[in-house]
């Protein structure tokens, strides 16, 4: 599959109304239905040219539940990390950053982009390499969220946090062996919230890196939940925090 | 691929803990790691015959990453309500369980079973037509957790709505358009909570059997959530109220 084909009536339109740039779209013979029509209209205003394919073409080019549409989308966008701080500096909010510790799933990318959105997180750091990177797999996920969420690569993640501890954030990391229950835990003011690799957890080098532990409770016997949903806890931990603390 | 064929260290090891009935367990030749001795020693307790294979042949048959390790589970197990009102009363717990309504993704359903799992759920009910069933991407998903947990299949979800509703269960549904923010909802007492599906969310019948509609908030564009992802935030406001409110 192309790395930038992006399918599925819900993500198209999304990439549409994003102002992604968008190399073309391709719609199944045939379909004319209400959210297709929408489709047409969204590429009509983004300039983005319509062709026709196969119902055949489109299932061997995707590889999955197409729902009749297509589009070739432009190389992701990555962003900068002055970017993100001056995007929650003009939001005159402190700045919410995640960073992804070597995550390795698309799905859960997308997923943690997709809350992300949700909650307002001004930016999500992930690291150049041994890391899942921006692709069509994470934006179909993500439902669109990618196009709307800044994603910056670093080299060094030590560095980077380092970096923002010194603009005056706190780095809070999400351990299953930590002391701290997150509900108890003091989450308002800038922040860099980390997610671990999926089997692994954080590095050594960046748990070192956290001003804070905190850890989800759970009481049942497999003791860890998917990466995605916990990220999301958290996410929205920080989220009430801010709106009901402040 | 089988639907029974359960594949990948940790959740082999999982299935092969929980006292599952599992037909016979294939090993890649020449592994010999700390983890596979640890399978070896798990299925050697249980009495389940190991047998050697290529890595061709468990790559064909798996068709994704298998780590060397795939099980043959029998098929899937289903409880009645009774015993998950049973189970609720044996540990002196208001009842606590998860609806499914038509929910489709198999990953959803696998995500959802690993957080009921982790937040102490009796049981979680699907139903029998129109709903992704108990199978082995779920079980991979859930990370084993789909052995521990209750699941239940009904005919006629309003009719066993009605009927929890007759034991004193209220009934919780979460809707993009509903007043009442989940974290000001009173979520304490016997409960069941309604996820509804990926793209539609609950039917209207169901949405018509809720006591109360809550909403999670959200600041961005998008405007939803993975289901996963908004089941796990319904089912741990409900852990911590029962934890911190009674």
């Amino acid at each position: 599959m192309d790395d930038n084909l992006i399918f599925g009536r819900n993500a198209v339109a999304e990439l549409l109304k994003s102002g992604h740039s968008v190399n073309r779209i391709l719609i199944a013979e045939g379909s004319r239905d209400g959210s297709i029509q929408k489709i047409f209209a969204l590429a009509k205003t983004a300039g983005v040219v319509v062709e026709f394919a196969s119902r055949d073409k489109l299932d061997k080019l995707c590889g999955g539940r197409h729902q009749g549409v297509a589009a070739y989308a432009a190389a992701a966008d990555y962003s900068t990390l002055e970017e993100v701080l001056e995007l929650a500096e003009s939001k005159h909010e402190p700045p919410f950053i995640i960073l992804l510790d070597e995550l390795e799933d698309p799905q859960n990318f997308g997923a943690i982009l997709r809350t992300a959105e949700a909650v307002g997180v001004h930016g999500v750091i992930i690291p150049k390499r041994r890391s899942v990177q921006l692709n069509a797999t994470v934006f179909k996920t993500s439902a669109g969220a990618a196009q709307y969420v800044k994603v910056v690569q670093v080299t060094n993640v030590a560095q980077t946090l380092k970096r923002l501890r010194e603009v005056g954030l706190k780095v809070v990391g999400s351990d299953m062996n930590a002391e701290l229950d997150f509900k108890q835990a003091d989450l308002t003011g800038g922040l860099v919230l980390i997610i671990g690799n999926e089997g692994k957890g954080m590095r050594r080098l960046t748990r070192e890196s956290c001003d804070e532990l905190i850890r989800i409770p759970m009481v049942g016997k497999i003791n860890s939940l998917n990466a995605s949903v916990a990220g999301a806890l958290l996410m929205y931990e920080i989220f009430f925090q801010r709106r009901y603390k402040q």
